[in-house]
């Protein structure tokens, strides 16, 4: 598979939703497959709230296999053979776009508390520059789980000429009140971590590990399912040698601690914040005073709606109002309830239903 | 309505389940009306994790409601003019009952970290010692919601001749796997305040007040229906005057905020770790490797198990196995699911068909 991992630049900068503007930014895009002569074979991949560019195989040696390989790669759902696939790292994020733990070329200092709210709607109007740094007029898909959905939402609503087919997989045309209140429990543990220090905690040479690894177990338990977590660990004793941590009686507390501890060395906090408040704040049917049928009516693309029996973050229920919506507007959209016994995470679990589901939906 | 609060002395102190000892403790208990002569009218209430011995009424003119208010008192569902209702403040807690905040007599300092760790079982064995205390042969009910619900079933495991009745409600035969993941995430925002300093804060003359709340804030998410928390809070945003946090946008991050900072005022830290840990660790079945049936054929009191379809937290499914393995056993059970919107904390507000519930099961 032809991998590509580029860091552009774009001089012009971006005006954000929020008023806000960033005089210049990076996107970190990783590429699978070749751009065919017409450029209609692109398929743009959202990624949801802590996953990153790398979607697919593995760049280097040393480096892990992307987020969304079961999916994506020669001869898979999104077959690389065919398509040229395009990920990048969402504006905000850490993993080399611009962010909160970049140095904003202004004042030579990292952004930090400074970086502005970046909403759903900014992340898509980001790639559609990239996409047009791409010089791809249409996508053939695009498409994402979780937040990587409501991406792929908003772009059939804001560039309905810019895509010929959106999969929009677990996800939701807007966040719910628990999710919301979540959420802001994730960001609370975080602020008031000691090492913190309202954001700036670069300047300190620390980062609010504690914080993050609350926040990240808290948010693991929302993305499996209640079934799942029972059968994989009932109440499983850890016993004493492989325990992660000291106060760990059950294998659960053991696997979120464990869990919890890998991501808190790996991700920025103020990204952190920054996404889950990304995700609250998404209300694709905002600007119609929340009339969801009229926000999409103007939509162009077909859509392919998944959502998971198991999924308890964006239930099933969240993925049918977006194809009742779709529908009642004469949007083409096709709404399909899978088993998926991760919850919300079985969107990144390949199985031979969802597989062909995706796989014909492209090909068709 | 006859009130009375007393802190009752033990000087034979407990052995506790974990092999631990406390020398010496004391309870801090509440009555509501008389006791008869012949001592048949006594109802014994079990509290949930963050309740205490104040159940009813209003000891003192600037005392709060009790909790359970709306179902204890004169003419009401457990009635004080006709009934001798008793409820004490968990052995753990931090309501006057001999806790981690409490002075250990042995040593003279705060037992701090070095409070034993206490078992559901050992609640049922303490509060049998005040049963002996007052006299009481045999209660005419043990009831109790939530984790009191627990202690009302284990009432009836462990001492079968000494309840004419029990009430379970918003309770389950064990916790889940999910129910310990969620209580990890709350200990471990705990742990890590920087003012914890291992369970032995008091010492250092401070509280891990920011772990307390954003534990107490995720608790309370889990206590709520999310149908609820949608219905009272929804999207809608919170007005500048009235946010008590800088960094709240949706009205129901502030309610947290709100919530979780009041309540870090007034509990303790360590008990909150206690409690949960409790929580986690029972499992009715466990003396007799997970057979809940084998446990539960020694009952000899009437159950009631009251579950809510809202409760995700011990949803109606936990209530109803308690029910089926309690009919397999021939012990005599009744099991209802009421609508309570409230979810998990249903069981705390009186409704018309709750309230004839539960007065129908007192006087049958």
């Amino acid at each position: 598979m032809k991998t590509e991992r580029n860091l552009i630049h774009f001089e012009s900068g971006i005006d954000l939703e929020s008023g806000s503007r960033l005089n210049k930014f990076d996107l970190m895009v990783e590429t699978y497959g070749n751009l065919n002569k017409d450029k209609s074979n692109g398929i743009l991949i959202c990624h949801a709230f802590s996953g990153n560019h790398h979607a697919a195989g593995k760049f280097s040696a040393d480096d892990s296999i992307g987020w969304w390989d079961q999916i994506i790669g020669p001869g898979k759902s999104i077959d690389t053979n065919k398509y040229f696939v395009v990920c990048s790292n969402n504006l905000g994020g850490c993993s080399g776009s611009t962010g909160p733990s970049s140095v904003n070329p202004d004042t030579g200092e990292i952004y930090g508390k400074d970086f502005p709210i970046v909403s759903v709607e900014d992340w898509v109007q980001s790639q559609k520059m990239l996409t047009d740094y791409l010089n791809i007029e249409k996508w053939h898909l695009v498409v994402g789980g979780s937040i990587g959905g409501m991406q792929a939402l908003q772009w059939s609503i804001a560039f309905p000429d810019s895509l010929k087919k959106a999969g929009i997989f677990a996800a939701a045309a807007k966040s719910s009140t628990q999710n919301i209140a979540m959420n802001e429990v994730a960001r609370e543990s975080i602020r008031k971590d000691k090492d913190f220090h309202g954001g700036d905690y670069y300047k300190h040479n620390v980062k609010p590990k504690n914080g993050l690894k609350t926040a990240r177990m808290l948010g693991h338990i929302t993305y499996l399912s209640e079934k799942h977590m029972d059968h994989k660990f009932g109440r499983k004793f850890q016993d004493e040698e492989s325990r992660v941590a000291g106060d760990v009686d059950y294998q659960v507390e053991n696997y979120l601690q464990y869990k919890g501890e890998k991501f808190s060395d790996l991700f920025d906090a103020n990204s952190y914040i920054l996404m889950t408040k990304a995700m609250d704040d998404y209300d694709a049917s905002e600007g119609n005073s929340g009339d969801l049928e009229k926000t999409l009516s103007s939509i162009k693309a077909k859509l392919l709606v998944i959502g998971f029996e198991s999924d308890w973050l964006y239930p099933p229920q969240r993925s049918k109002e977006i194809q009742l919506a779709a529908m009642n507007v004469n949007v083409e959209c096709s709404c399909l309830i899978l088993y998926g016994k991760q919850g919300h995470d079985s969107f990144l679990f390949a199985s031979k239903r969802y597989e062909k589901i995706i796989k014909s939906f492209i090909e068709s």
